[in-house]
């Protein structure tokens, strides 16, 4: 036995163990999307969570994959089905790739957001392959492929606030666009009324299982155990997430009087979601200030998408991609010397006396991502709703996804196709 | 500090780590189970498996486990309380222990999906303490004892395709048909009536749950980090679980037109399970086609037992003894010569020139599993029902097994005894 | 690469998964504590779970640690913000740092329970962030600091029955007798009436998840990999666990003729507390003892609180606090010489011929800690009276705390305002 198998041996459990805590996140986004909605549409949100685990499982290891992490100039190709040479002393491919399936999961479990409540399934499916496919291996590749441009430029984007939660977070604004507003959510005068999730236990325990599926995510994306350093990121990412719920408390409590609960989660998510670039680059006491800004700033956010019109049910987009934006561009800010010589990616930011370059880059990063996940998104759904459409009729939004989708409600002793009739007769568009 | 020493401390983590998995599954069962029962067992249904998981872990601990895994020409006689010797750069035993103890309970929440909805609390205590030291270590003690004569045959299951879902699943079969459909299943002309579960954000949720734990389940039956192959099973486990899901999908779309999500999980679960033999045997695209195979097959054998008059209410025996048969026998078909030799167990199978050599040791294997699970059980279950009857009474059943068996309901707010009764009139038999 | 390293890294991935164990209990206490409370403050107990435990992340994290962990005779005096000496050859300070975090939320959600229902979310932030800056640190140094009095008697604590479980239920006992009994628990004559839990399936996987957090929690304590123990206190927790869940529900069905669903959780629970001070200090049959005692006891001591007056919603004293009691005083019985003398604290117990020596040590450490836990907190929460008051309205308290802390119902399309407010009226007290 070689010291060195052992050594591998060790970074494969610790891989596989994120992997895994990752996985579990798409528990904590059925918890959270569900609670987050009606009861009529709960058993469909669920539900269309695991189909579409099921399908980005089979599209990424057939070729998403490939896509992403072969070489390649604009993007991978090579490596379809997995097909990487065996390398000794290399960590299995296959951990890696369940790594980074759990991933891709997480960050259309993201643009879901912005399809709730409306969406057809036969979109989930469609889209959710195309994603897979299509728009999320090419910034993959830009950002973290063995030859990507960005990756070259020096882009600092440690476990992917660009790559996984901003591409997420744009592909369900483009869609929550397109799909246009749920029954009820706008007034004829513009508005808007509260459409309360159904469940606040589920979201908040979802949102405990994605902040635990969080220590997989940040800390595994130093991708060994051997140095300890993986303590360091969970450190960083804790405590981001920490300030960012307290932040969001302390924000909504000074504009409304309330600390309610749905906008606390949201101050704990952005603040991950900020945090995730930057885990690697930035001092404790920073990393505290990123989470905490990321937690306030979501509460505005989502206030303001509202007054214009936009109803983004789950807050995908202030969440994940506003924090996604800010996060990306906090290391060109506050990535501190020590840490950036150390992790080898990129440079000190402004407050380091790093100047203005890496804060550019970062920019550079955030805007051409987000301009090909949302020109292709859009490009999608446009042609989906030529072909087929991509919302299902009034009536069966009225009646719920779980009936018209699925054939059965997700709790059927406490609603009924009568009584849900009845129900939407008398409210009206609700 | 040795070298051999530090190899044993990792695969001591992982093996704790894969335990720790499999038990959370126990949480995914309650979940699945409750979500796939009515809103007045609920309780009932959650805290028998807490019950039933601590009666395993006694019983398994004083004698299963010498059982099953000591020496013995039928079944291990030695290792009662875990008495087995201290070996120098081995795993401990209490690790092995807690891995193992994990399939046992398992195996018996599979059995239990039988029971569901009418046998008493006795009936579960007393029948969980014989399953674990009569009808479990048995079987075990054939297909993976140290001297176990399927073993010895070569039988491929590495990870329990036979010992822990068949064997579930054949005891729900015979409990769900000596305890006879719960009230109301059937009309008196034979036809069927649905009896949906409550709540499908808890079955999705213990479905994912229960995948989650299976990363536990296969891969940490290669009972070592060391070479990394745990990688390999786990990526085969993952593309039969999505395989399935989709499969099932598709297969229920074209029968109901509807993507029914009960059927969507049981074919997840169907994969699994086919999977659980094979793991280790096949190439990821086989992988694929006996979880596909799975999947589909479930949607299937679900309608053909409802129309035999068979009520298993939470699909125990399609998906686990179905699915356990055809998993087992899928190695017979598909096991791969390369990965055969590296694993050690058995012949090629049939689609590899192997002939039909394998294919007939896993149906040998079926047959006398299948056969000793299910005459122990009719034997257990006809003297209980004897002695004291196995199923409450027309009017517990009717308010409900969180009333009769534990004294009060599992959503007191949501159910009241008055409500329940004037329900219960109402309905008639439902 | 050196051997040392390796074994560091095998270390310090073991603690980061047992610290992501016990943080995940975080998700247990959210569903034990909500599934045992009413609708109407269901999702202000689970939002008020997630603010704490950010609370606790950012104050242990600045003071908290420090007190615990550095030098000094009463308390620890420095390590601020984790300034600790960076040691070659050591598990990391972040690591370890995350690994008492886990442990000090979990002592605060213990806490929490004799507050459930009637406290103030200021009255929360408030005494999270004193808990764990003035309370918890100081016991904790006395037992586990480097050079705390208790541990340098030989008291025997191995993951807190003392530390953790007792201080938690002597706070929730001083609190909910500051705090009154919740409206209508208590007729004018003195008798109780009973207010059940809203959903036993959430308490149920809250047990659960809480069980196999323990998994993190005990055998985490061993603090290295290397020798493989963690899987023989792995053991005689699950052992204590079963053994309590079976002692109780026979002591209930004893009583009262039902196997009492939340009781039987107590039972699971109060045998994790008493075995986690002895885990790696007893022999497995001993373990079982101090389990079942645990497990029957606590049903004892429910009944009695709630005929002296106390109301204890989620029994949290007679849990964690009785049971951390027998805990601790059970090593004074059962402490074997082969495992004192493996681990290295204290003296065998009474039953080995040891003497009252370390039954003695043990009780004085019970009294101590209770003692300065008690004082403690009544001085807080008193000066909290005084200035603000620590219970909500009684109006606000009918309506319930989801709507006067947080604005709004968890569970807004089962309960509305309007309901709640006739609900309240026709009910009178309840």
């Amino acid at each position: 036995m070689q010291i060195e198998n052992l050594a591998i041996a060790i970074d494969s459990v610790w891989i596989m163990l994120c992997a895994i805590l990752v996985i579990f996140m798409q528990a904590g986004f059925v918890l959270l999307e569900a609670g987050s909605a009606r009861m009529k549409n709960a058993g469909h949100i669920a539900g269309k969570q695991l189909l579409s685990f099921s399908i980005v499982a089979l599209a990424f290891w057939a070729v998403g994959y490939g896509l992403t992490f072969s070489e390649g100039a604009f993007i991978g190709v090579g490596g379809w089905f997995l097909d990487f040479p065996v390398e000794e002393g290399a960590v299995p491919t296959e951990i890696l790739f369940l790594f980074q399936l759990s991933f891709v999961a997480v960050s259309l479990a993201i643009a879901w957001g912005g399809f709730a409540e409306r969406a057809k399934l036969s979109v989930y499916i469609i889209f959710g392959i195309l994603y897979t496919i299509v728009i999320y291996p090419v910034v993959g590749h830009w950002v973290w492929g063995p030859d990507g441009w960005l990756h070259a430029l020096g882009k600092q984007d440690f476990a992917g606030s660009t790559v996984v939660h901003l591409q997420g977070g744009i592909a369900a604004l483009v869609a929550t666009m397109m799909l246009k507003p749920r029954l009820g959510k706008f007034n004829k005068d513009g508005t808007p009324n509260l459409i309360p999730g159904h469940n606040q236990v589920y979201s908040v325990l979802g949102v405990l299982i994605i902040w635990l599926g969080w220590f997989g995510f940040n800390p595994g994306s130093t991708l060994t155990a051997q140095d300890g350093f993986f303590g360091y990121v969970a450190l960083t990412t804790n405590l981001a997430a920490a300030a960012g719920a307290i932040a969001a408390m302390i924000t909504i409590r000074m504009l409304v009087g309330k600390a309610e609960i749905p906008t606390i989660l949201n101050g704990v998510l952005a603040a991950l979601v900020a945090i995730t670039a930057a885990c690697a680059f930035v001092e404790p006491w920073a990393a505290i200030i990123i989470g905490a800004i990321a937690g306030s700033l979501t509460v505005f956010t989502a206030i303001y998408f509202e007054k214009k019109g936009i109803d983004d049910p789950i807050f995908a987009f202030s969440v994940h991609g506003v924090a996604g934006i800010w996060g990306t561009l906090s290391t060109g800010l506050f990535a501190s010397p020590r840490l950036v010589e150390s992790v080898g990616v990129g440079k000190a930011g402004l407050f380091y006396g790093g100047g203005l370059t890496q804060l550019g880059v970062q920019a550079l990063g955030v805007f051409v991502s987000a301009a090909y996940v949302g020109v292709v998104t859009f490009m999608i759904l446009w042609v989906l709703k030529k072909i087929s459409g991509i919302r299902v009729s009034e009536e069966d939004e009225l009646l719920g996804l779980d009936l018209s989708e699925h054939g059965g409600y997700g709790y059927p002793e406490q609603l009924s196709k009568a009584e849900m009739a009845k129900l939407s007769k008398k409210e009206g568009a609700l």
